[in-house]
């Protein structure tokens, strides 16, 4: 068998640091991987120079990653058709709006026997009757093996070296799981392997939900109690739904990184649970958009956008009273109710009854 | 059927915040409860005045719970086998370390067919062949069956009626289920009832081992990836701990209240955690008990005891490499171990296997 070839299309934040993952364990597993790894660069120009040419010659991504030098198996290419066009494994790490315009790019382009893994976080935003994972999206674009990466894994501690685990949603572990793991796995970046690929991508773009939620009672002052029944009600919801429209997840795979940790961690750190925190702050004189904008600074927040798409999908089943807290965040990010209304709506959940 | 008589044991910080729940239930259900509670109060002297006298005439713990009142349903007893004679509920809520001696005394002198529940977090003090529950302790002296009652329920919070939840670990449901849930549940403190006992209980006691590791990362500035990976290793060792020693749980228990949302809170806001980032950082100097001093102000910490209690366990059956956080937290809290080393500890974990 010969070494499989990858390409990483992205290069942000997070694109960077799990390009220093990839250039490590590919160098490590010459056997199983080309350690010629391409990495797509969008082409900017920093300083009167190309940011493919400074990564390309100092190693380091000066934009989205400085300070931390990039593996220099890790070459970057500003065609996406050219990073891609010879890999048995591609990477996405790109921004979810770009990813229908890519895969489009893509199209008809690469070896068909490929396969994908996407890093994505959110939701697709490609028009669909509900809602589309970004998995999904590429498979229907690209028609190969898609898999997903999610975790409690904010770029930064990653890039750092900081220990932390990730979660690999894959079809069936026996085909390319081993691999996979190997492609990340590292002292400091521990994978598990589930055969859940839509419950792992799913609890990482509800889990913005729930983090507004408990950014609403952060910024109300509810304490501790309140806030952990927020979080475990929240999970309860994303179970509930990962359920409803992709029955047959094991219970198990909400413990993983990809749910558990990763809901905890934005709910205590993430940007949706600052927003929201401030939201109840101001929102009698700016709108969610204006505080986004202030706080985080050309990032954006995802849950207040996941709800509306989320219960957009509960209504054409009428399912909403089984999702209190999605349904309240939705009311309270377009004012239909007030912050301080939240609690009352979480009073008959249905997992008190 | 005649209504049921409840009676409080314990009047501290919880046991006052809970007297004033079951004041309002008792009240609120007559044909199910008798609305005259009484609440065993250990007798001081405040001000030159009995305790139990101003509760009975002010309704008021002065001393555990100032500046709420209780309701006037709830009398205060001196005696706790007067306050337990004629009970039907015994609501079990002093330290852990007096329960032994309070089940003796109530021994032979409770009526028969009554029922007690358990809102004690840890492990039972008195000498086993390993560990034992609270509720088994209470079960073997007195004869009568024990359900727990746990979760993440700060007593000041739940005293000002902050929205909580908390779940009930019962043996059947079918049995007393409904009419604890009815003793308990309000509009701001809402109840789950489940049929484990044993993982319910546990949850409660394991949760202060993982805030240990989780003050440790903090010490150490780990960030928070790598405290979200400690929080879920930590869960799973809770529940592979409750699988091996006490087998038939349902891995739902451990997404309510006592376990997920108590371990939460506990590793980000609880004792245990704080202690345990302080030890990190004058371990060279201060010996833990010491630093427990100076930080609780005559609390307890009962994380390091209980990691004692439950790797002395596992020596028994030769099952430490499965647990490596509980371990490391244990060498590390006896300074057999360095607070540096608990990650390579966790390097190998089995969930990664």
């Amino acid at each position: 068998m010969s070494s499989k070839k990858v390409a990483i299309i992205g290069s942000g934040n997070w694109g960077s640091a799990i390009a220093r993952i990839i250039g490590s364990t590919t160098k490590s597993n010459p056997n199983i991987f080309d350690s010629n790894v391409s990495m797509w660069v969008h082409e900017e120009i920093i300083d009167g120079k190309k940011l493919s040419e400074i990564i390309n010659t100092t190693h380091e991504n000066v934009k989205y990653l400085p300070g931390k030098k990039l593996p220099e198996n890790i070459f970057a290419v500003t065609d996406v058709v050219e990073t891609c066009k010879d890999a048995d494994i591609l990477v996405f790490v790109i921004p979810h709006q770009f990813v229908t315009r890519v895969s489009n790019l893509l199209k008809g382009k690469i070896k068909q026997d490929s396969i994908a893994i996407s890093l994505i976080k959110g939701l697709s935003t490609s028009k669909s009757d509900g809602i589309k994972l970004v998995s999904t999206e590429i498979k229907e674009i690209l028609n190969i093996d898609v898999a997903v990466l999610m975790g409690a894994n904010l770029a930064p501690e990653v890039a750092n070296d900081n220990y932390c685990e990730a979660t690999i949603g894959i079809r069936k572990k026996q085909e390319n799981g081993a691999m996979l793991k190997k492609l990340f796995h590292t002292n400091n970046f521990r994978i598990n392997v589930v055969e859940d690929i839509e419950a792992t991508e799913l609890c990482g773009a509800l889990k913005n939900i729930v983090a507004c939620a408990a950014g609403f009672s952060d910024g109300l002052g509810y304490g501790d109690n309140t806030k952990a029944a927020i979080i475990r009600l929240g999970m309860m919801e994303i179970i509930r739904f990962v359920n409803q429209y992709y029955p047959g997840a094991h219970l198990s795979t909400f413990f993983e990184s990809c749910g558990l940790a990763d809901l905890v961690t934005t709910c205590y750190g993430g940007r949706n649970r600052r927003v929201c925190e401030a939201y109840v702050k101001f929102m009698d004189t700016k709108s969610l958009a204006e505080i986004e904008k202030e706080i985080l600074k050309g990032q954006s927040a995802q849950g207040p956008l996941t709800a509306e798409e989320v219960v957009e999908l509960l209504k054409k089943s009428d399912s909403q009273s089984k999702y209190p807290l999605f349904v309240a965040v939705n009311k309270i990010c377009k004012k239909e109710l007030k912050p301080q209304d939240l609690i009352n709506e979480l009073r008959n959940h249905p997992e008190h009854m």
